[in-house]
């Protein structure tokens, strides 16, 4: 089968064997964000054609293309959501000469607000054999989720929307006047900013601590950034673990180097962590496909 | 006397009298970022040269005005203080033909990390007989200070980046795309915004439910962003409450449009406030004035 992994920005297509093994691989310049006029068809034929000549004929897409800025919108399942359910919950898409269908998003809800998530559902699948019994996910990125996975099945998630704050704080307010542009990565900063998310008085006040400690000399113009990284990460790292005392070591899941700064962070509030080494979404791409009524042989 | 109180973006004059009545005002668009060249002694002169030609001979200056992008530097002064520390801490500036001195402004430190404020302060001090013996004065704007007061000093003061938080949460993520522009308060949704900042979870999560929220229709864009205001002032002012759990009521100083948003807010967190109905930064500028050893008569 084919799996394509289709994010907003990106967009990362796999041919894969009988066992989920990558048998070949494509990315391209390919997001949603960068498809027009939703030739998305057209797309998609770019990159798998070769493969369908080859003989592939079912295809499974996952992530914002299936959202309602994407190809077709796939409703959201609700949690819990394991590999069939997510098959059995795919929907078809148009396309001549091999069988297309999209993965749902999954969604929960808790206290009155839901949760949504695309792409990340997928992952999860794809990394099942972490978890065990039951366990925690963190997947890192500009909103990051941590989801609890209980007998194969996602059964509930949160977003922290850290990554985008840090761009807000550092791009559009006063503290960004304190950062050094370009500044490399301060360790040190990094962990005083996560030591001081365990304070008491809260996230909005630990923010003011980088513009005070700078005036006084005491956070450089090149650690400020690192700093207020970990500010945020502390807070966001510090309530996840909170709602999911009885977890097992979190698992990791996304791009290396921000797993790494999570790392960092988890243990030093308290946590251990696991990084997945592998690619999650083609495995998870594979596991669902196994699971899905193709229509066609 | 004179006192004036000149901020970044303000500028407030006030002739004062013997028992602190205002006997006469005049503001300008002079605050310290629109004064080019330093030529503060120019700007003041402008204003208040009526005042000094009728005889007044002693000027007090409080706010930015004595911060480093300021007429001259008026280094903080630590915590405890009240009317007579910040009096003897007064800065003396050139000017010809009246005694100007500049009040400083006031540091604090909890846990290594300082506090800093310019022209609260002098507030504070106009608002004493608010606090008996001890009290807790909240000060709302866009870095709003919480402020300890004991035996007529400022004990200790913490400082919220949240009128800060919301512009930029606004104006430069995701959730702004949610909020329909210039849309009137939404009391309802602020109300909702401040009971979820309650719920587990911490402020990073909570700002994702604003996305996910609307996606499904369950808080309307004229809503959003009084549900945004609700959360970050449900934050600050729940932080702050814990803090000082032995508190009378808070004390509101400030833009009263503000300090009745934070009446809300602290109403619906479980606290009391109270409004001060009168002009503190005048009252400041006389009973610190009064203090002042003044050299010219």
């Amino acid at each position: 089968m084919i799996g394509v992994d289709w994010g907003t920005s990106s967009f990362r297509a796999y041919r894969l064997g009988p066992d989920g093994q990558v048998l070949d691989r494509a990315s391209a310049h390919a997001g949603i964000m960068f498809v027009e006029n939703g030739r998305f068809a057209d797309m998609l034929r770019r990159t798998i054609q070769p493969w369908v000549n080859a003989g592939e004929r079912h295809v499974l897409l996952s992530g914002m293309i299936g959202s309602r800025q994407g190809w077709v919108e796939a409703p959201y399942k609700p949690c819990p959501a394991g590999a069939a359910d997510l098959a059995s919950a795919t929907i078809p898409v148009a396309y001549d000469g091999a069988e297309v269908r999209i993965v749902p998003g999954v969604t929960a809800e808790e206290a009155g607000v839901p949760e949504v998530m695309r792409g990340e559902e997928t992952q999860i699948i794809g990394a099942l054999a972490e978890f065990g019994e039951a366990g925690l996910a963190c997947m890192p990125g500009s909103h990051s989720k941590w989801v609890s996975v209980e007998g194969g099945r996602i059964v509930s998630f949160s977003t922290y929307m850290t990554g985008e704050a840090f761009a807000a704080f550092s791009g559009h307010t006063i503290l960004g006047r304190m950062m050094k542009a370009d500044a490399p990565a301060d360790p040190e900063a990094l962990r005083r900013g996560l030591a001081r998310s365990g304070d008491p008085g809260g996230l909005l006040r630990h923010l003011f601590g980088v513009r005070a400690l700078g005036l006084f000399g005491k956070l450089s113009e090149s650690g400020s950034a690192s700093y207020l990284s970990g500010l945020l990460l502390g807070h966001e790292v510090r309530a996840a673990l909170a709602a999911h005392p009885d977890r097992g070591p979190v698992v990791l899941i996304g791009d290396p180097k921000l797993c790494d700064l999570y790392a960092q962070a988890i243990a030093v509030c308290g946590g251990v962590s696991r990084l997945v080494n592998y690619e999650a979404a083609p495995a998870g791409l594979h596991r669902i496909g196994a699971s899905v009524q193709w229509t066609s042989v």
